[in-house]
């Protein structure tokens, strides 16, 4: 039997060397001011073990992971409708990019880049009950924390600097791609970007992905075995921004990452992973999460190919 | 047990109805008078199994499908090197499109496009030896099949309408992204696309890569185990043209597709499984193949989600 | 001495033929609505002569000729600093397009297309004044008729369906290219759109241009003569919309034109010459308005070539 | 009346301290090694006036200035059908991009970047006769000239160097834009380029653009009035690289370059004007060359706005 603990010791050790050699998200002053040097993972497997090191309670801004997690609310709600409004093919572009949405009239390549996640909240907000509210629970029933709550300071000023996000919003509005108030949409966005959750938390919340739905820990179907191979799906061709395929050349698993240097995976049928540590690589993802992961898939001989 | 006959002899009596939604590739004559109706697939094990249904023995020209073996042997004569003069990332854009090209400096996204494909053959022919041979008795090896060869007929006519890939090729080696004779380049380019393997050839020769590089039916060490999965990550992210997502989304493996009608997908650890049917999607993917192994997964419950 | 007047009225009977080859701009109901077989006509020359055709003496919605009297405010206020911050380069792209303006940081082309006029009127409204007081106000002194003014209903529509303009003004703020508030922008840019002006007017309001700057008809320097030459070579280049080397090759005049179906032009030491008729070309500009203005010059022997 | 060998010894004074600010062509090894500080400049005047300055007598490449006479060539044998096979509107790329001749089906935006030009010299050679023979010997009847000719070491290199050219002959094959074999097509267009000619050559070579075809000098009638208007309107929107509204702004001259150094330009009705100095700006013009013609506009108060 795997002694993930001990696996997830050795990784912590190993990391210390690669540390200074990615740069913590700026682009807004209170992401910029967490500590460079923070490294936390969880193993949670599906017979119900749950496996730490380092900072892995701490909570940090979830960001782009929220992304995942609104797209299962939006395919709960819609089903196979979400993709008439949204691709699922890998843009080739930055994550904010707004050349192609130019070229293939408002219609986002993928929920995964801002542009079509900016689609999958505006479905949410179209239906009953508060978006942001929404969400917020769905995250708290997953990770089986009621504390879950969002960083207003962090949110604030994410809604401070969303003008790429505002274009990117008004734009799709012009080719009907979005439907509600640009500066409701943008303010629900970026709330959910700035939910706060721990590698505890995120490593429980990916969990039904690996299980095909049904999760002994939460006790209930979260999502059908369907959805769950396709999410999954999704995750390896478009999660990684422009780095999916460097991503699943060396580790080799369903992820998504966010710019607040997280990174949740899965091993379909075992495991769940989340991995945080802020400095990012040249595509955005944690540099040394990545890493981490390698060396995880490495040493678990796991990896879905 | 699987009993993989009857799942295929059900897979062909249900593509019946699909027949007619593609259109077969008609840039080159000698490819579009094929029949549309064609269906061949054949399932190899890795304990030694081959399953066949309908026209899987007869040789189809094999066009991209080629990369994804040439790409073996720069592997095996180059090692990583190969991924300094060719990315592993998905392009976004079509198979033969020169945009993204002319913005990244001649680097080309992954081996799968076309101007990828081209700086593996490249790298081939600045080695010793025919690039032409080698390329060809690589196949012979992996199908067991001593008689596959080229179709001069395809070949000249490939050679005769490649206007687009001398373009590209040129436009390399304004970048000193390619080195050798771009005639040369696009003869033994267009060689290596106009041979002629069945299915049966196809799952034989695709089988290590399900097997870690080792396979008892070869008695051989093809690749090295790192080798496989990574060229896997790389089927799964780049090798549908610009329909790799949907192409995870709805079957789940690593899959190399060609315009001849041709896809090799592998079930790593269990089996390769080829399948032929000459009609493509927009993508360029063979439209009931893509059907057929959508079935095949649902049926057998693989998929590596 | 050329008899204006009886060219004028030829060329009114000889545009009969070309009505219902161009389709009126419809992208808001206001404009829409207007009579398609609309054509009027004024030369107002050099030493005050005023010979006017048909529909003539009728406002219509200025639209984009709205820009060149604001980049003339522009130039007033801020000399050669305006071009520090928008390019006199033609764009080679659709005037709405957001794809030049990602790839070069946010610095728009010339000041004609959209994105370009939003960082003139950005550029007016950080001054002192009520921005639309002033193109009002410098408009009507040009004019020489105090009752020009905004139609509102146009207004308030353009508001309503400038989600375009949005994107690209959100896009530049996040690229420092704008300063003020993106609704106050897109308030002032759609009032200065919506101001309506007969042919009449707009031949007086172009006249400083054909004189170097000053104009006996208004009695006053209206601009430097280096302003005046160097906005005639931007009307040249980037005056057209993407019709730009069209108009240059058919008519040979300094011009811009607004989806309003109107276009003024100047010969230099001449005359300036303002059209109407509602009915567009592909490229965004009259039809009828082009062909009059071609027949104009071929008539008069005029033209800068 | 203008005393211009007064204005052009004036200007040769003034130019002194602006060399050094650009850099001299250097992607072939005979182009790089021209000295930097050549200054050359003639006026000829519509009267048969003939001044010069410096280095006015020196051949040097013409380069892209053969773009210029190889489309009158085309006009002269197929009339408006050229505008069938290439376009008039400036690109608003680099002359050299590939990216809007893939995006709008091989069909180049006008005759004066690389591609545009690629299809005026297929068009001549489509003819009868050696392409590169009536060229040459067009030129030498318009500068009255009969030593002028290619120089093979130039030639040779361009040729050796044209890959990016070769990527563009391709793909506008592919497309159908171009007939004839792709290299002769090279060899011929790296023959026009090569030709050598000194300002004083290419002041009368360009004359009859400044008289409406008929030239006294020549005693002949080189171009129709309506096709010299047209040249001159296509050098303005698109002879200056992507630097026309630039050169426009600041000059005001329909005006070519070329990347040897060398600009021509004509003031309607007065006079053609060559200048030559190798270093250039970063659109590709000669830098003193464009500030020499600024200075001689300013000087002669003409220009055409």
């Amino acid at each position: 039997m795997t002694d993930y603990q001990a696996i997830l010791d050795e990784i912590a050790e190993k990391m210390r060397p690669n540390f200074g050699k990615g740069s913590v998200a700026n682009y807004i002053p209170a992401l910029g001011s967490v500590s460079p040097d923070k490294f936390g993972m969880t193993v949670q497997t599906v017979d119900g073990g749950s496996f730490s090191v380092g900072d892995a309670a701490e909570p940090f801004s979830i960001q782009s992971l929220s992304k995942l997690f609104v797209l299962q609310i939006a395919m709960s709600d819609f089903g196979d409708e979400v993709w008439s409004r949204v691709g699922k093919e890998p843009s080739g572009d930055r994550f904010n990019s707004l050349m192609k949405l130019e070229l293939e009239n408002g219609v986002p390549r993928n929920p995964f880049i801002n542009v079509g996640a900016l689609v999958t909240v505006d479905m949410l907000m179209s239906g009953e009950g508060d978006a942001r509210q929404r969400i917020r629970d769905y995250l708290r029933t997953l990770a089986l924390n009621d504390s879950i709550d969002a960083n207003t300071v962090v949110m604030n000023s994410e809604i401070a600097h969303s003008d790429v996000n505002r274009a990117m919003a008004h734009l799709m509005r012009a080719h009907g791609s979005i439907e509600c108030d640009v500066e409701e949409l943008i303010a629900t966005y970026c709330y959910q970007c700035s939910l706060e959750m721990s590698c505890i938390d995120l490593s429980k919340a990916a969990l039904p992905l690996a299980v095909g739905g049904y999760s002994k820990l939460h006790g209930d179907t979260i999502l059908s075995a369907q959805a769950c191979k396709r999410i999954n799906a999704v995750m390896v061709t478009c999660g990684m921004y422009d780095g999916v395929g460097s991503f699943a050349y060396r580790v080799g698993l369903p992820a998504k990452s966010g710019v607040g240097g997280g990174i949740v995976a899965v091993v379909p049928g075992k495991l769940a992973v989340a991995v945080w540590s802020p400095e990012l690589d040249t595509s955005g993802n944690s540099y040394v999460g990545t890493v981490a992961l390698e060396l995880f898939t490495s040493m678990t001989k796991t990896g879905i190919f």
